[in-house]
């Protein structure tokens, strides 16, 4: 595996979900496959999980890890080719990505959008040069519009926590914010339980309030609805995010309805799992009773992050 | 040792002491103990030697070493339970204490009081609940009213260097500072000189301007005089450190008399050793002539938090 | 080795160049040699290359790294003696330094020169305590004057691209900036390039524009003219770099001539080897179609930087 940036990077699905299962169960088989090698981790924008849960995969294949936060002020890195430097930016990102390439036999980028410009967010301009121009394997440990280690990470938590033998109903469900957050988390996810869906192993539907309709480059499949309620009816899975506009972009549009899963709402689905990316802002985003009720999976969704890392980064060093 | 936040988390004060200057002979006698094992280290704020030595620490156990720092604005952790987080704070301590245990075998954590409210610094919430969510031994790295692991190496140091069949005299000097500084270190000193002088190891005087008197709490059979000059007496280890008020709960008040430790006041001593936990201001707090003299422990009584940490990562990982 | 601070430091210049590139065929064969050792790298200035590269370099040789970012604000060290400290900084580089060479085998440190008063960077005065109150071997990774990791990765550089019989012509070609940047590499590059010189292995020339020349210190034997065109006849290595002035201390002088390397003076060379020590500025320092161009040798030359850093490690931790 060269590039790890959207499902379109994993060509078979429902095995690499096994073996992340595998590897949870024998974290350190492969111990001596990462000796020896370098991962680079690369900031832009802060992280908690991302970093932790990936450092952790990576040394139980026996890598060494090195961290570079490069979200303070002073490094800022330049992207537009053919302009004089004569500004605030000190490194292009032709050299910093080769440079990097240089010391690290895989990189991890993260680099959020800015939620200005939704044409330059969505054109990935920034990790697509970082792969381009680094000349190592890339892993994409949050992009401006796809979040694949999380989505990865969702999806070996509901294939583990499913036990059926009938196909689960998974809602992604949107949840209000007092700030303006990136699609790239409801983005990921969807593009990833559409695959999922394709492949028989789950069925997806997506909960928005009006204005608040994904890109349907990632939403292909996927059933769409404007009302909550309705969506939770069945439910298997709720996935809780929150999202800004994409229509009007990264606007935060008024909503009338009550968005918020508390227990009530909970009550109409099939007795679901309560799932979120973290972090999660409490009784504003998800209510404190689910979150600390028996239906949630939020810390053992977390601590899979290890896992579908460890998977990402087991084929990097391999052959495949 | 599930937990190492106070001198109370130690059964057996001697025995550890022994066990850390054992392990400072042989560093490396237990380096397959944390083979796979991972520590985090969680900082809310700065740290040097802490980070260092516990790092070192965990290193020579074989254990890997992940750091985080959050003490940047962006990270701000809610510790209230039962509001809706629609404010400044990004996470809540439950998810993120929890998380961290699912990468982590064992957790450090530092956070200082913001020395405004007494009651709300001394009830220790964060460290508390820290400890409680995340599922896995808790190291405090310097919490609201205690730094253990500074004065586990303090007993260490004065171990080491007194030879003779008596009982030393060991006094907590309080010297001036410009900033007004938590209690931690010194309550947490005297609540392991308190234990040691109940355990025959050491005679504990603690020497303060009136208005610095600390919480009963720590000081239980402690001499207190309001003379540094009488305290000297007779005195073999000289603890040299600055603190804010208790009662007038984080205030610098005002001191006419002469508290800085220098070549003349040392004179008094029974040419005692002096010590200080760092960082030390000098000329304000501690004269350079003492620091930079043969009575001066500073540096070695630094090096010994290795020895600290080590044999309390022992205990966690082993059975003890 | 007990220190790597300037060209003067090392004995031999020839056989650390060809340790250097042995390293590269094998940079494993010493990974025994620094087990159970820890480097740690202070920071007083950001870093990208050089800690990574010296970082991969020290896990190259089996040791382990602590890397300590003092850059943020509330650190600030006190190098004067005989000061009360009562102001901003809160500890002293005595203590500070000691406490590190209690906790790391080799110490590294960086501190940029404030480039207001040239006298205080030129005296060195923060490097010089450090090595001298820390009581390890200590390495530069860029001091006020001098980055010698950085010149030895050039030297390492340009051995590695010349094949032929003959003594290559090396132009350290100055280029402007819209910053104030300090002397330390171009000082650093002259003089291990005049020392290279010395010993036969290169033939040395500086090219400036007038008010732009070195301390001396660093030039002996070197050509220095004031057109870049003139220097560029013959050459077979182009080390470009921007600095200010050292006569008008820290100052950017006006500079009326075309002083950017792009591929129209390029061709005066003897289809010249670009070098830079970057970050760099593009299409302002350097032109892109030279960077982008099959001359460069910008990126090679900062993967490099391993080999320099870890031919240096390895004499400090042997007994070279």
């Amino acid at each position: 595996m060269k590039q790890f940036f959207s499902v379109a990077d994993v060509v078979d699905l429902s095995e690499i979900v096994d073996e992340a299962l595998r590897l949870k169960q024998a974290p350190f088989a492969y111990e001596q496959l990462g000796k020896r090698k370098t991962l680079g981790l690369v900031f832009l924008n802060p992280s908690l999980r991302t970093r932790l849960s990936t450092q952790k995969a990576a040394m139980q294949l026996g890598m060494d890890v090195m961290v570079m936060n490069m979200d303070k002020d002073g490094w800022a890195l330049e992207t537009r080719d053919g302009v004089a430097m004569d500004g605030a930016t000190v490194e292009h990102i032709r050299e910093a990505a080769a440079v990097m390439g240089q010391y690290c036999d895989v990189l991890g980028i993260r680099s959020f959008p800015k939620l200005i410009d939704r044409d330059a967010d969505y054109s990935e301009d920034l990790f697509r040069k970082f792969s381009s121009y680094c000349g190592v394997p890339v892993i994409s440990l949050e992009s401006a519009t796809r979040h694949p280690l999380q989505s990865f990470a969702d999806l070996i938590t509901i294939h583990e926590h499913w036990r059926k033998p009938s196909i689960p109903k998974v809602v992604l469900a949107w949840a209000p914010h007092v700030k303006a957050l990136p699609q790239a988390v409801p983005n990921s996810f969807s593009e990833w339980m559409c695959r999922a869906q394709a492949a028989g192993m789950v069925d997806f539907t997506i909960a928005h309030p009006e204005g608040y309709a994904l890109s349907e480059v990632f939403t292909q499949g996927a059933a769409v609805v404007n009302s909550l309620d309705e969506a939770l009816i069945g439910a298997d899975f709720v996935y809780v995010k929150n999202w800004s506009s994409y229509d009007d972009y990264g606007q935060i549009l008024p909503v009338r309805e009550q968005w918020m899963l508390d227990n009530r709402k909970l009550a109409i689905t099939n007795n679901a799992k309560v799932m979120h990316c973290l972090p999660v802002r409490r009784d504003l985003e998800l209510a404190s009773e689910v979150l600390d009720g028996p239906q949630s999976l939020v810390i053992p969704e977390a601590g899979n992050r290890v896992w579908a890392a460890q998977a990402v980064l087991k084929r990097m060093l391999g052959e495949n």
